[in-house]
């Protein structure tokens, strides 16, 4: 895998906090880096989530089945967390699924992992922990946005904050996530339009 | 403020990790308790939500209003952490509620406390990791409920895992935590009963 792949990473974490060039190398060496085909399933329903991925190229799609349809609960992308803590939480299978959505390029964390590099560098405990941070504060944003946003409102905040994925997904998925179907997402781009 | 309260966070820190006396006498000194009058607004919308609470005793409900009408989005009682991350988001001012429904004993953590804290114990970052991890799995499943259950599913599972909470708030709080009107609350109870 080529190095600007895995520099993707570092300089994430390295917008988090100054790291030392021994600490960039050893993140570097450590790193596992794998490439998922369009169509993997990183996790299905009633399986346990117990891998975290980096997104350093790629789209993965996160939905839930409910009622026979398909519930969009997440787009992930380049830069961005995909957290997995089904082994910490006492709790039953994950009723999430998780597909690449195009050909994906993910950096693969789990608890194992995590511990021997914590174990070596205990200083990426705190890193580890501002990662966490950061993701569970988009996610209270976003938990927050589902119950205060009309559609409308989440269809403007999508177009605004992720414009490529209105170039990268489907329609339906789009409706899906924003909470409606497919028929009246077209009458909200249309009613946008004309404004 | 008695020991007994102090300890209920030494506990919580000890089931994550083993502490040795010396940490457990650190957290003990360092650690800011107060008590907060029932009626109390720990945030408001508008506001920044930048200091973080463990409730050692009471109940705090966390609310958005929403066209009007009181969305119960959370009620956080004894042992649990209600974590604040607005200031690590590049968020606008928070859009939740957070008042004390009873009289509160609560820990204060924010990220100055944190760090000097850090500083002095870098383990103290693992740990921190840690309580994030298990809070953040926690929503997680929490945002999965609110896709995928029914009023009727939400009440059963509060019942179940919250009993306490059925006798601490009015029921109308309880209807806008599981999505429904009170009117409807009453008839899930009702059909509830006679099973």
């Amino acid at each position: 895998m080529g190095k600007t792949m895995q520099n993707k990473l570092v300089q994430y974490f390295s917008e988090l906090t100054a790291l030392s060039s021994e600490e960039r190398q050893d993140i570097e060496n450590s790193m596992m880096i794998n490439k998922f085909p369009k169509g993997t399933y990183l996790l299905k329903e009633g399986q346990i989530a117990r891998d975290s991925y980096f997104v350093i190229k790629g789209l993965v799609r996160e939905f839930i089945l409910w009622d026979g349809d398909e519930k969009t609960t997440n787009f992930f992308s380049e830069n961005q967390w995909i957290i997995s803590l089904d082994t910490l939480a006492s709790t039953p299978p994950s009723i999430l699924n998780r597909v690449c959505v195009e050909d994906c390029v993910l950096v693969i964390g789990n608890e194992k992992m995590s511990k021997e590099l914590f174990k070596k560098h205990p200083r990426f405990e705190a890193i580890s922990r501002m990662v966490m941070e950061k993701t569970f504060a988009g996610q209270q944003q976003q938990m927050t946005s589902f119950f205060t946003e009309s559609p409308e409102q989440r269809y403007l905040k999508l177009l605004k904050l992720r414009p490529d994925i209105f170039q990268r997904v489907p329609q339906y998925q789009i409706a899906s996530y924003i909470g409606v179907k497919p028929e009246s997402l077209s009458r909200i781009r249309k009613r946008i339009a004309k404004q």
